[in-house]
């Protein structure tokens, strides 16, 4: 396998590089059963996160996932600081790469600036999300979580995304890597919200009756993004969990068939579920959650920065 | 000693855990002499600080003592994220659950939202403050200064608490476990500041002669918490200094009675105290501080996580 | 070499101390080579940051240092949490003090708080910013810059520094050092911004003819301090710029006579110099980033807290 400086996307990475970080994520979950739950995999290694949107889960994911490799995290707070003084985003790339970071997690509302970011360090960089564009480590974690749940061989499952398609870096990434996986994947979503270049092999739902009908085995619930939309694409917040949210009723047909539940949170309770989803004993949430650490650490090693000139015999 | 789970208050402490909490503090303090002032007690634990309000030093105090023990601190940021995306208490702790951290310190603006965290997870929850309920660090680490200033023995020393006892979490948990430990208790307060079922052994003066009169031994000066009423209680800050006020002419009455002084931090000069006080001999104030690391770190040692599963024979 | 407790400034620095910063500097820089990139030199110290402005390079510079020689770092953020509280400076360093923290790394718009601060605590203070006073790190990376770039002798170099040196602790501190070091050194500045008690052998220029005609080796650009000016010294940016800008023309003379441009970030670009100035052959501006870090260490190892009591045979 020919080392690899980054992980930008989904699509760049081959099947074994895939493989490698999903069987490697295993026994990096079971060191969470142990009293210390840290290999020293990464000591002297530095992670530094650069999140121009804030997202306390994810960062802190990331830096949970580092620090249980024995790696050292700084947090670079742009929004406090380099906003304040109107630096731009590839300065601020060149002050990184001059503090000889050897992993930039970077999350920014603008796609693609995790790749121009790339290109202008040899630090590690990791997408932690941008824009409408990707997300890819949540799309590993959530493949990781379906081959949990369906012992290993995912091929034919059926996963449906609900909601919030159009603006769904999530829904991108996860969608992608299902398909590739060789699952079946389908929509259901507002007209307003659904991308207008899907793939025909994609089964476009209107309702949950339709959607019914498809037999999905896993329902995965997209998050209303309701700070990154400028355009209202639905009437209301009700109107939107009336049409599309887990209510009560759906989660009983959920139940009845056997049917697993996916959000990539922080929900919203009332908007894409109701309380009870949360204790639903087939809700994959929590779990989702704790592979994404699993997953970020087998990142994490997958990318180690190769020994340096001085370390070299 | 069976083990426990949680501290989120003073009342549920058995003997036997107060004095074992109290007493392992002392070879904790005496670390912070030595230049190294670090044990591996507990490498590779994770401690989680969720703070839902603000406060710079009781944060750094639980992060300095869990670094002191090897621990890996990861701060969640609750203001700057969670709270911008409507994410809910409970919907968090699942988080954090599911990121498998071992310990969560918990400060929370409302009373009883440590006991509700500490139900839905497993990881050893220690309440840091939450409304006007309790603080038990803050109450552990006084009665350890005070044990200090009287040479372990405490009984029968007179402890007068002065100012808002209505809102103060801090006189609670402090009041509770000094009288706990055979101290006299009064309580020195505006009328409208004074809790109505304060229990009859209590004294309740309202002026400082009343006070003198009662030889106090300790006088603990209550922060005005101006930021937590929404009531004005009493006309002005002025008025206030006046009436409840450690001034100068009160400063050497204690000086001449041999009075130590207490407060819980940050103090509001001109206000609970005169800028004098926080040069007075017998201030303990600075000595609270350490200690509140020396407690801490006690605290965190006994509820260390036992064993896992894979730990196990 | 007497051990000293503080760095505050320049001045105060013997021969034998800058010298001794300096050359440790070098190991320390050779050790980012490597991909483990720490010591255990600090292992057990605490190093507390306060920064009273906001800096995220800078902070950022020294929490690495610290954690590259195994120091435990916790960012004390007075912004948002004692400021709210009406903590007065030094409230806050008795609560560090008791703390025991070992170092305090300081930074605030008014002169002088890093001396006042460094009376009132046993821990090494570290002045990282003092209003238009100091930046002695600042002007320690700065000539260490020089040295690597001149090959160990800058005697004879000479150094412009452009822009707003009334208000610069940067060209302070660097200006002061290069002098100290036999470098000759002048300044470009608006009528309004130069200082008036300037020492007479400090050329000042008014325009970049008479710049060019003094034959500088260095351009220093300062940074346009936007945030720091209550009064407009210069009637508008677009104005500043095309009077003491690095612009491209100005850039295509630099690059024909050789010169190496720095500036201590983060740059203003269209301000203080223009795109191309961050792609110039002889910039320094990310050589002072990575220096700026192994000079940090190499003041932390200076000031390396003697062994205390426990310690001592």
């Amino acid at each position: 396998m020919t080392p690899r400086k980054d992980l930008l996307d989904i699509q760049s990475l081959t099947d074994e590089e895939l493989e490698f970080i999903l069987s490697n994520a295993v026994p990096f979950k079971n060191l969470f059963k142990r009293s210390v739950k840290k290999v020293p995999t990464l000591k002297g290694r530095t992670v530094l996160t650069l999140f121009y949107e804030p997202s306390t889960r994810t960062r802190s994911s990331f830096e949970i996932a580092a620090s249980r490799l024995s790696a050292d995290v700084t947090n670079f707070s742009v929004s406090t600081s380099s906003v304040v003084k109107g630096e731009s985003v590839l300065d601020t790339v060149a002050t990184l790469e001059a503090m000889r970071t050897d992993y930039v997690v970077v999350r920014h509302s603008m796609s693609g600036i995790p790749n121009l970011i790339a290109k202008h360090t040899n630090a590690s960089v990791i997408n932690a999300g941008d824009g409408f564009h990707a997300h890819p480590t949540q799309g590993l974690l959530d493949v990781f979580t379906l081959r949990e749940v369906f012992g290993g061989d995912v091929r034919g499952a059926r996963v449906a995304f609900i909601g919030d398609i159009q603006h769904s870096r999530v829904a991108r990434s996860t969608n992608l890597l299902c398909r590739r996986m060789g699952m079946q994947t389908a929509m259901l979503a507002p007209g307003s919200l659904i991308p207008r270049e899907l793939p025909q092999e994609i089964a476009v739902f209107q309702d949950w009756k339709e959607l019914y009908a498809w037999k999905p085995d896993v329902i995965y619930l997209l998050r209303v993004q309701t700070e990154r939309q400028n355009v209202p694409f639905f009437p209301s917040i009700g109107e939107y969990h009336r049409l599309f949210g887990l209510t009560d009723e759906r989660l009983k047909w959920a139940r009845d068939n056997g049917i697993w539940v996916m959000h990539p949170g922080p929900v919203n309770r009332g908007v894409e579920l109701t309380d009870s989803v949360m204790e639903y004993e087939r809700s994959l949430i929590d779990q989702q959650v704790e592979n994404g650490i699993a997953v970020r650490m087998s990142v994490l090693y997958w990318l180690k920065p190769g020994s340096s000139t001085e370390d070299k015999p």
